[in-house]
């Protein structure tokens, strides 16, 4: 089950969007009267509740910045690690042929490998690389976090919203039950809020938020197989041995095609 | 993602608060009758059952407490981290020139940074000092902790005596239940308490015991870096050195604007 | 948001009670027909159901030994921190001026510290010492904490009964549906079981058991408090350090007082 | 709250089940029409549903192990420690005046303790002892974990399959609603379902699994003892210090009452 | 409640599922129009809105790499620990005769232990052995794990659109409630989709996650048995010492009947 590119990854998100957005629409339409699921008080209380909720949650900054790092998790991209550990490798075969400031020339695609090397091209000291990269992941890695939980609490109010909104909705029905005939729109617009609710939690909040905790995990691990990678090559380990600590990051299937390869 | 000064902070939670209850406001006034939204006898099961159910849980010193905490959480001001290294490397930087006693008259805004230097300029023991800060900080953060549990209590309990309410509302409707006319007012009625439930916990109490928690840990972090600050002037640490120590706890962006403007 | 001492404790949770009791009972006697919220099939169901299920759970010795366990917590004393220090405190001062052996005849209030005084009079080493008290601190905590699942469990299976029973009466009620204005009176009385376990679980079991959970705490620390301080009186330690070591369990604004008055 | 002996736990279990049943049948006969609540469609989808579901998440032989364990927990013997003390102490005394041989004649009534002791009489080495007694430990508390893991899962499919059977009732009557006359019973044996799913959740399943748990807690515990008190034993420990040793495993107020005994 | 053989964990699978099935089905056949329960439309929301949500989750080839593995874990075999046990000190006896080399002929069944002696065979470093092999095993759980978040993920994602479906076709309903007469049927086929859902989470993707779980620990303890066994064989311990040490894996009863076996 290895992760492909980050390409394929941001294509799976998007199918699944298509296929269950499609799949609801098609549901709606295929009814006699697919205008009545256009309404716009009921997006209104769910989405501004949902947005409001969260503006009470999280200082600004952070609400805006989590567009920026589910925009960034669904579209940057990700070098899949057995490429990393390619590269590295080759790297460390070139440091050792020339030198480490061989190495300054060097265009690489990934940008964390690129700075790493470049730390180390700078003469850095390997404990300060270790430092500096780890530091770097970690608040990647509470980016992630925040953007998750940004997203997961999303999830968990959308739906109380959405039972806000119906209970408005059945109270007002309710209070002015005179003519009974239009009882059963007043209801259809109240129970609107409850699958509006339902629709923004399940299709795309929550999936989203788990989409982001896959994907700070494999984006994670890729790192710290470039920071791993980079002190070896730093320390001056053979190719045969970065190739092998860095293994250890893979599964023993994609490790076997690896060192194929590499043989 | 950097957290913005105090201000701010408070900012985006009155901003949603605003956004959220504009949203349902307006959503009820929208309707025909938005005076049947008001009922005292649904107000007081649900705000008096969840008072009542928080004093049972919680002494009542506890309970007042926990106004002030909140108070605090979204009034008091939380000083930037960046801010507070600039100010305690400048700090360090005259400590250095002139002497730790130096620090005496300098004027500083944040409080527990100020009482830090006035137990480093008392000449206490470094030991001393960072228990006498540590204990204050967890002390803090367990204010903090109970003003949570307070707040989430009340997010469960609330829709549970919104349930409880809307529960006798409809035995008593069921009960007597010989003019079908009044169905409708009766039930739009007992359906309030819960919607008067829902809004306690959705819109107020979850999201504010959220907000603390998300306050807190900034709060104790931008502590701990006074701590780890004033142990490091205490110590005579060279600037340059107490500002690397303390850059730990800022995110890689703005710890190099923060060099750059320290260059 | 210091613990007062123990009577105001006790006088939280009756107000606690007595609002939350009061509340619902208003909303039914306003009503038209406050005699149909009694119901005995609906209460034996409840409270029937909920107690058989303890039993199934537990040996019969603990539930009845919880109704002990919540009635001590509830009424027996708890002597405040700030208090309990400033008596050990005395007690070290008059066991240096005069002698360990002087402590017999001392008449101290609160029941731990009497003993622990007593097994330090009668000459126990201090290990010993400390594992006595230690395992009865530790043997109170788990009595707390059965009694507190015990109330949790309770918790749980009450809405259960509830729903079981109204789902008797509605099954009842649908069967002989012959005369439809038998109907409203019948489903009123199937809700109320449900309405019995909504209020059992929510206004009792679920408070009381978070009540002991968070008095328990407060003892656990008072009597921590006892055995360090008590540990520190047979060491000889010099009174102010015994006030010391015992301040790191005071909130700091406390300990400020305290030392205030101890000065 | 001591646990009292093993023959009692199971009359606590019996009278909560009895409880709880007489309620809910009494409940039911009250009614006008009790034959109604027996339907063996509902009774099929929910036992065999709850029962498939319980197959499909674990190997045959796990499963009707369980009823193995269940029935050992329920009917098997729990020696209580302050017997299981008393007895070791005795074996104690009688090993430390007579030998260590000498205890192969005694009988004893609990099956652990009798195996511990076989296995100090063959002269097995502490160590070994330890690890094939532990080890035994350890395999019952994983069986009484599977059988618990069984049960709550059971607790929890039950509902949901009364769900599902409620909803193909709900079809079937909706689906062919002609004579309104009809579509009360349809309903009571459509809700029946859930009836039947609430009551195998929430009266059997859930706290059987929850006595298990506390059973299991108790056997271990009276298990250690017996596992620490013969390796005293083997030790050669005088029959004082054994006492003190195993004391630590009984309640404060138990222990004066045992050393009273022992004295 | 030893797990037996691997071929009876899925016969015990294939019955769960048959009951399950089977229940549910003749619930609906003896029905008057079970053709009702069939219903694309529902279906296309519930599988399409699931597998949607799950390929949003996760990149594609893990959904896809996700069938393999549930395969794999129903149709793969799985060894009984007893059997490898009593393979393993076979080969102990063997390399002990005769030599490492000569176990390169001997045929072993199981893939993980004939990979494991060629290894050994191979002459690698034992320390070198435990890495590959352990490593294999890390990601054989990982891949368990993988798949079970999956079909955990499935299993709160199908209710979840069987509600959505259900609240389309209610508002569909009462938005062209005129003739009263096609409510019931319009109703059943809202209802049916909650109905599917409830299906596909509850008999399907919960238990198959469940058992999952329990499948990936058995597995799992029996490569840990190989991998420990290996180890020893490399290491030239005595068969005896081999078995003791596997024994550790074996629950008490068995352990014995291997013992008298193995004598």
């Amino acid at each position: 089950m290895p992760c492909p590119p980050g390409v394929i990854v941001d294509i799976s998100t998007v199918i699944g969007l298509v296929i269950g957005s499609a799949l609801v629409a098609i549901a709606i339409v295929i009814g006699d009267n697919p205008g009545i699921f256009l309404d716009s008080k009921s997006a209104l209380i769910v989405l501004g509740g949902t947005l409001g909720v969260t503006f009470i949650k999280n200082p600004l900054g952070r609400v805006f910045g989590t567009f920026g790092v589910v925009k960034n998790a669904f579209f940057g991209k990700v070098t899949p690690i057995e490429s990393l550990i390619e590269q590295i490798v080759e790297l460390s075969r070139k440091a050792r042929r020339e030198s480490l400031l061989s190495l300054e020339k060097v265009q690489v695609e990934d940008a964390f490998l690129s700075k790493a090397i470049r730390l180390a091209v700078d003469g850095m000291e390997p404990a300060a690389i270790k430092t500096v990269l780890e530091t770097e992941v970690s608040f990647l890695a509470q980016r992630h976090k925040i953007g998750q939980d940004i997203l997961d609490g999303m999830a968990s109010s959308a739906p109380a919203f959405g039972m806000v909104g119906t209970l408005i909705g059945l109270v007002q029905m309710l209070a002015s039950m005179e003519d009974p005939s239009t009882i059963g729109p007043s209801m259809a617009v109240a129970i609107l809020t409850t699958l509006y609710g339902a629709l923004v939690a399940n299709l795309f909040c929550q999936p989203l938020a788990e989409k982001l905790k896959n994907r700070s995990r494999d984006e994670v691990n890729a790192r710290l197989v470039v920071v791993q990678g980079v002190l070896s090559i730093v320390e001056g380990d053979h190719p045969a041995s970065v190739e092998q600590k860095l293994a250890a990051y893979l599964e023993p299937k994609l490790r076997k095609e690896n060192q194929a390869q590499a043989a």
